[in-house]
């Protein structure tokens, strides 16, 4: 039996996904979990690949089993038990061996940890894994944060058992550290925002227009046939035909209306206010989402203040290209996040790449990359992809359609907490001369703050400061 | 000469605006700085109470001037500075001595100072401070965080030296810790969302209805009169009014359209998005700040997308209806990240007392305070501002008006972060059922996430997982 390229300790869900991912694309394999349950399970589940898994009982076996320099993926929770997992593993690790954490890391610790380990000669890698357990076992985007050696050594194994785009595999290296976790990070943020976008037409079609949920579906899976084709469309199509197999109506209407969240479309808000780069779509959907929690407060709220809401009746090609240009908006917006991360950080992130490992694999997946990607290759106006000329005809006609949706819509009585503030963004940047010269009075007015003239003449103050 | 009261290090403008305050109101102080320049500064100033002011040339001597236990208030920057400070000040102090940082502190901050100087038996104050120089001087609103020990100590210097509302000082106790500089950061939240809705109906004024500056500003005068009646209001009046002395238009058209900001904008955001309380009005107006200062890409934007608007003529009694219900679900937002906060760090904030010491002093003092602090005091229905019986018949008028100011100015090409976040915000809360069930249909599907049923039932994955 050949050496084991890679070590894989946590046989979860993703772990495990992973681990088959590798076999089956004939990746010699080491495997090992801390308790006993999970190996035996997975080797059941192994079997027509075994000939490409070792078994280990222990950690410490697991790392003697591996050459150095050794890769070692560890599938545990990128919090605490990430960093008692590093405590655990320096003294048995060796000069040169990689660590990997294929979780949704926070890539502040990945920056921290990366920093720790190479006090110690190693390598520790933030790798983002978009795609779910199915994406995680039959082909993932995968987002490579870390050094050139650690990249040498992994690009073969994720070169194979990343999802494919026309023959490429969607995987490759970010930058350094934390780089790779944090563009899964914006990823996901991305995700938030093109989920709360469908959530909110979705209302619309249903309480304004009156459509039935199945018809609903039916219109999103036509919609995936043009240009707003993409993985989250496609799905919305399919989960809006079932109905509920233990009652009588649609699925979705069985469904309790509050949404979970884990720390990614936080984190992407929150990054994005600290680079200065307010991504309000995504802010939106984050809120939508804690909103979406308060179930009781909704119930007391609509019984005191009326959840009345009037018809409305979008055209379906007008939304079709509102939606577009929603979706370039959104984008744009996390890819100004990018930008700043990796000016920040000094990453030298790569976009137009980025858009092209997101073509398969990972939930964001849409026709719309493969355009975003060609669109960075060709220079955007200050780097801006809602400036770039092959949008320029998509937003002529989206954003007018865009106007009418959210201006009849918000007359209407509906929340459009994302496609508002695609106008909200696309409304201010449009405007040379804004309002701020009002806010630099009052803060002068009030605090001595001082303010620039346009003239650029050294006057700071106003004359209410004599 | 008596003992000094309290000590006072650091005499830069606010440090020497409290001072004067203090020494004004006669209270003993001591007072130093780092460098000699300030304190001589310091004391030509204060000529007419230098009776009541001890001048000292070193930090160790402004201790041993100071009687125990000791009341020293530090105005140094509260980052880097303040820590070095503490470093410095530990092995000078005795047990049972407060040292008080009455900056704008991020709260986590002061939090962990507080643990640091209780090991060594010393206390820590953050006393947010919200007036500006000239509130600091004449009378400030103070939100103080700390030990009831410092409180008894503190409380009769600032009992005289706030702002009085119909004779009772705008000084309390927040909280232990934190919660002074907790209560400032989301006062300093909702101004920037105040400000940001001034500016959304200065554009709408200017631009849509075609009125001068002065005309505007009569008009926020005029509101000043009635309900909206509140500091910004009022200085917005003021502001529009002047022309710039070196030019010959208005003083707000001299001035360059990118606002400053420090930091206690984007920690609100940041710190509700943590807590689950997205205020996305305040995130837009944040938002709208981080885009001013884009200059260089409005400009490139303006020229190549257009930044045409139509005409919109709002009814000022329609709008006046409009601000002050958005005003309203402004300080529901600021509100309900402090109730997010207390629970979470256990700080027992009084909602209402905090709407009472906002009435003078501070920058958002509003006639609105005064209602809400009776909704508070009368009990808000699930603790919720918006739902308070005494703003139903305002919003009953002002929610429509706002719907057709925001749903007509978005038709017409302006931005309006913040007044269009108001109604996302309202109208999803008055949903009893939302589209968060869309989402988490999506979410298993495409994660395996699972949800919860609307009847109960014990089934928490689709059909399409078989």
């Amino acid at each position: 039996m050949a050496d084991p390229q890679i070590g894989i300790y946590g046989l979860g869900t993703m772990g495990a996904a992973l681990a088959l991912n590798m076999a089956d694309n004939g990746i010699e394999i080491a495997v090992s979990n801390r308790s006993a349950g999970p190996i035996a399970e997975f080797m059941t589940r192994a079997e027509p690949f075994a000939h490409h898994v070792t078994a280990l009982d222990t950690l410490e076996a697991l790392i003697d089993a591996l050459p150095t320099p050794r890769l070692l993926l560890a599938m545990i929770p990128s919090t605490a038990p990430m960093d008692a997992f590093l405590e655990q593993v320096i003294p048995l690790l060796a000069e040169g061996d990689t660590v990997i954490d294929a979780g949704n890391a926070d890539f502040h610790a990945t920056r921290a940890r990366s920093a720790k380990l190479a006090e110690h000669g190693l390598h520790f890698v933030g790798l983002g894994v978009s795609g779910g357990e199915d994406g995680a076992r039959h082909g993932p985007s995968m987002m490579f944060g870390g050094s050139e050696e650690s990249w040498t050594g992994l690009q073969p194994i994720l070169s194979k058992i990343a999802a494919q785009f026309e023959g490429a595999p969607c995987a490759d290296r970010m930058g350094p550290d934390g780089a790779g976790h944090f563009v899964k990070t914006v990823h996901n943020g991305i995700e938030y925002a093109d989920m709360q976008m469908i959530a909110e037409v979705y209302d619309l079609l249903r309480h304004g227009a009156g459509l039935l949920p199945s018809e609903i579906g039916a219109q999103f899976a036509r919609w995936n046939d043009g240009p707003l084709e993409s993985y989250l469309f496609e799905i919305t199509g399919k989960v809006l035909s079932y109905d509920d197999p233990l009652g009588k109506g649609p699925m979705v209407d069985a469904i309790l209306d509050r949404a979970g969240q884990k720390g990614t479309g936080r984190w992407t808000a929150i990054e994005a206010v600290k680079l200065g780069q307010s991504a309000t779509m995504i802010e939106g959907a984050v809120a939508a989402r804690a909103w979406s929690a308060e179930k009781a407060l909704r119930e007391v709220a609509g019984a005191a203040l009326g959840a009345d809401r009037a018809g409305v009746t979008p055209d379906v090609e007008e939304l079709e290209a509102a939606l577009l240009a929603a979706r370039i908006l959104e984008y744009s917006q996390g890819f100004r996040i990018l930008a700043a991360a990796s000016e920040e950080y000094d990453w030298q992130l790569d976009f137009a790449r980025i858009a092209e490992i997101w073509r398969a694999g990972c939930i964001i997946r849409a026709r719309l990359l493969d355009d975003i990607s060609a669109a960075f290759r060709e220079g955007a106006p200050e780097g801006q992809l809602f400036l770039a000329p092959r949008f320029a005809p998509v937003l002529e006609r989206g954003i007018p359609a865009l106007r009418r949706l959210v201006s009849e819509a918000i007359a209407a009585g509906y929340p459009l907490p994302v496609l508002s503030s695609a106008l909200a963004f696309w409304d201010t940047l449009r405007q040379p001369r804004g309002t701020a010269a009002l806010i630099q009075a009052q803060r002068d007015f009030f605090g001595r703050h001082g303010f620039d003239r346009v003239d650029g003449k050294d006057a700071h103050h106003g004359p209410w400061w004599g």
